[in-house]
């Protein structure tokens, strides 16, 4: 047996509570060697004298493991546990030994797994909402052009021009209200805004004022609005938290470079010298962007700030969720207070985080419910736009991607194909000498997802764009220039979405990737020719570069 | 290669800080099959366009893999990088998608490994102190009688005769205050108490009011003297935190016993029903001891009050740290809280848990600051009394245990050989037909090792003792039976520690167990024939079951 292939950690995504009384136990082995796998269990203090032992279920596969799983109801939390596996007719024990062939139960004590004790406040509870969630995520500045009242000279892009990192082209909040309509038809009940307080550029990750809306948008009063009508058609918002950095042009920025280190400010900032000078950049910033001079939220006044930003527009305006703009460069003694305190009251409220990797570190239940799945995107991209992973290999990273972080941080995941920081997947496709096809299949993938999936605005209708500004394109309002077949093909995902639940399977058969969620499969097909699945005696022809929905009891295609 | 033997994680041990502008990085492997590894790295926004690369040096192997470590200092900790490794001439790249042959850089952003940025709030800070640190663990009912004048009636064991779980032989804090010259001689310079807080038993581990010192050990002010003393001569002291639960005989509890629902302290236990009742124990308690409810440390009142226990004695009495009983059973949140409220005035304050395990989950730097390291006591019985390991098996054992966790952990672990909760190192030797030389290689061992060592009260004159109660003896005070051969190595042991410094390597030749520290190196032997070392053209002969403590520069021995 491949011994080093074996892996478990409690207190991890390997072992965690789903409540108050139930925890799940996951084991890692090299692909194909365990022919069973058992969990041998007790109460923690009657570990010496008894202990039964359960089956524990072959639930996922990647390329190189499987993963057996098993979730147990427990009375008395206090719960000691190893594992025995058979391997190739032989039998081994797993502990905090290792792999070994014997194990001495009388002295377990030292070397057995546990879950100590599940304290409920220590479980990370998935938010009431996630599982019915259909996003879109929406470019403020680029959507609908709303308020007819409002001074319109900043405006300097045509609707429907492309834009430059420089334009402005009017969209606003009463643009988004007015689309109310349009959005719930498409059957989306959850709206994601890039940030929408005040600041001088287009996208307003730069932001001045925490506290107000930006007057391009409609201030604070457009926002109300939009909410009360929205969450009247029982939407959800969420909103965009750019806490990582402000705006140079914000006052308390401002108030150190004008007193230096006798403001009260200074130390809201990491600076090197005695003021900051924007011209030679001497205080940590964004990326390369001196215009975004970053928070320190290591110390405590800003901390304090911050939260009272996230609980003002929870409290006052009703939102139901923030998206934490660069969430993994800001301080993770700070994500614990932000989320302790706002969830103490509100404990609905969805924290998302950007994070393009493996984010499971922050998402221990401490921090963050989920993060922007942009482990998906790619390997969306990588099966059906690079042709990197065929279906069996598109199968085993999904499985990959799943098993990295709890059931409840599945569920809370925000599923994506793009977004405004990234190339439009149908462009991206388009490259590579493919067509909306890929797309739609895609979207299959993305509605058949543990995760809410999230439509980046503009993706119903076919829109395009490259990287970044190419991606914040005006939204075309002409229903003559959409494309149908994708605005349909999501109209249907998203009315069988209510129906796709339960666990997630991955597998792939005669070329297909089948991903099954409750009595329905989905099947995708991303070869040039027509691929016929065999499934309980019938037959499914899939098109080319395409899928099919089958209701697996029935037998019918969806 | 073994591709699944690679592991590496972020933000975790093999991925952490050790100060705002250092960064620890490590790679496991299989045993054996990386000729050499790689840190291919960059400024996370530069990655596309530059990256530079270092040598990473294997500095630990176990039975199973080696592990490949590189510190680096970033000026910008904004940090990306992956792995390069070559194994049998091949070339591999080990990164977010695995272990692949080909890597893209161009599209690295999406699967890189990071560390996205040093918080200086997130940095797990070592004590200043631990360093120094030779710990001496007493229990305080047995160490010795102080107090002339005060009640004995309670008392029921004479001196020297072998305890019973309701035995009260008398010790108390005065007769540790008029034994601190007798300590310091020893050499040790921290005291970790048991619980004496009053409490009906003789062990104090059910607290009746944590603002108490027990009558019986002298009350609060025989431990303010003793505090002060201690102080005056550069000593320190360690109290132990009983949290997860309290004495049945707690005004709390009695509250909810006689007021049921209407009690304010009803939801400071886990209740079942309106009251609880003693005889049904209808109430969580510790292990099967119906007599220690288990507190609700989910409930923010029940944090405040053990948050205000916690302070008072650092604040008060100006202890140096706690040591926190059946601390896994406790909340996260709780420990979270704890840590923070005291460490933001007292950052010195040194937080030990009580657990028995792998206890990494609690040691990221925002719960506990180490644990006692009963693996390390585990690994000691199985190489030196059981007979499980041999000299390369203990190595591997060693290895495998400190790359557990973070070098600060690894320093802030309590080391011990036994304690108030297990049998006598030396008479589990005896019990295995082993005698006092077992303890002695493992009294080196301990003192050679990264963490704190910690003797148990007696340790060094040789008291013997089986499982609780018979561990918790009465302290020999006649030298006449003590022996010297064992309080002689402690007393050396202790005299060498402050040499003993630097980076541990642990390895094995010629059948003896080589563990060097910064120019020293201890040599152990278990078999029972001589064994010689042959070491940069000399020999060391070691005694059977005996250890030399060599001088790499001097070439002598110590």
């Amino acid at each position: 047996m491949n011994k080093q292939a074996v892996y478990h950690a409690i207190k991890s995504n390997y072992s965690f509570p789903i409540s108050d009384h139930e925890l799940e136990v996951r084991l890692r082995v090299a692909k194909g060697e365990a022919q069973s796998v058992e969990l041998i269990h007790s109460m923690k203090y009657d570990w010496t004298i008894r202990r039964e032992s359960c089956a524990m279920h072959k639930a996922y596969s990647d390329d190189l493991f499987d993963y057996f799983i098993v979730r147990l109801r427990l009375q008395d939390t206090r719960f000691a546990y190893i594992f025995r596996i058979v391997s190739e007719g032989r039998s081994y024990y797993f502990s905090e030994n290792g792999v070994t062939e014997e194990y001495d139960f009388s002295l377990g004590y030292f070397n057995f797994f546990q879950c100590p004790y599940i304290n409920p406040a220590d479980v990370h509870r998935e938010v009431s909402w996630v599982r019915e969630a259909i996003v879109y995520q929406i470019f403020v500045e680029r959507f609908f052009v709303g308020e007819t009242g409002k001074k319109k000279e900043y405006v300097n892009l045509r609707w429907g021009d492309i834009p430059n990192p420089k334009s402005f082209a009017g969209g606003d909040l009463e643009g988004i209200r007015l689309k109310l309509d349009y959005l719930q038809d498409l059957g989306v009940n959850t709206l994601y805004l890039t940030p929408i307080f005040e600041s001088c550029s287009n996208h307003k990750y730069d932001i001045r004022n925490y506290f107000r809306v930006d007057g391009m948008f409609g201030g604070n009063e457009a926002f109300a609005r939009l909410s009360e009508e929205a969450h009247a058609r029982g939407m959800r918002i969420i909103l965009d938290a750019v806490f990582n950095h402000c705006s140079a042009q914000n006052k308390i920025f401002a108030d150190v470079e004008k007193k230096g280190r006798k403001s009260r400010y200074y130390d809201w900032f990491f600076i090197d010298g005695d003021k900051p000078d924007q011209k030679a950049g001497n205080y940590e910033h964004f990326a390369g962007c001196k215009y975004m001079p970053k928070l320190n939220t290591n110390t405590p006044a800003v901390q304090d700030y911050l939260i009272s930003v996230g609980k003002y527009w929870v409290e006052k305006y009703g939102i139901d969720g923030w998206r934490l703009d660069v969430a993994d460069e800001v301080s993770d003694v700070f994500w614990r207070r932000f989320r302790r305190e706002l969830k103490r009251e509100h404990p609905d409220v969805l924290l998302i985080a950007e994070n393009w990797h493996d984010a499971y570190p922050w998402l221990r239940g401490d921090e963050y419910d989920g993060v922007m799945n942009y482990s998906l995107t790619k390997a969306c991209l990588d099966y059906l736009v690079y042709g990197v992973f065929d279906a069996q290999a598109m199968s085993d990273r999904l499985s990959h991607i799943l098993m990295r972080n709890t059931d409840q941080v599945n569920n809370m995941m925000l599923d994506l194909l793009d977004s405004h920081d990234t190339e439009r997947f149908l462009t991206l496709a388009k490259k590579s000498g493919k067509d909306e096809r890929s797309l739609l299949c895609a979207l299959a993938i993305l509605f058949f997802s543990p995760g809410m999936p999230c439509i980046y605005y503009g993706t119903e209708i076919g829109m395009e764009g490259g990287y970044d500004p190419d991606c914040r394109r005006t939204f075309d309002w002409d229903r003559q220039n959409w494309n149908m077949q994708i605005y349909e093909t999501v109209k249907k995902l998203i009315r069988l979405r209510k129906d796709i639940a339960g666990e997630v399977t991955y597998s792939a058969k005669d070329g297909v990737l089948l991903i099954g969620r409750e009595g329905l499969l989905l099947a995708v097909n991303n070869g040039e020719e027509t691929r016929t699945l065999n499934m309980a005696g019938r037959k499914y022809a899939i098109d080319p570069v395409g899928f099919k929905i089958i209701d697996i009891k029935e037998g019918g295609v969806l």
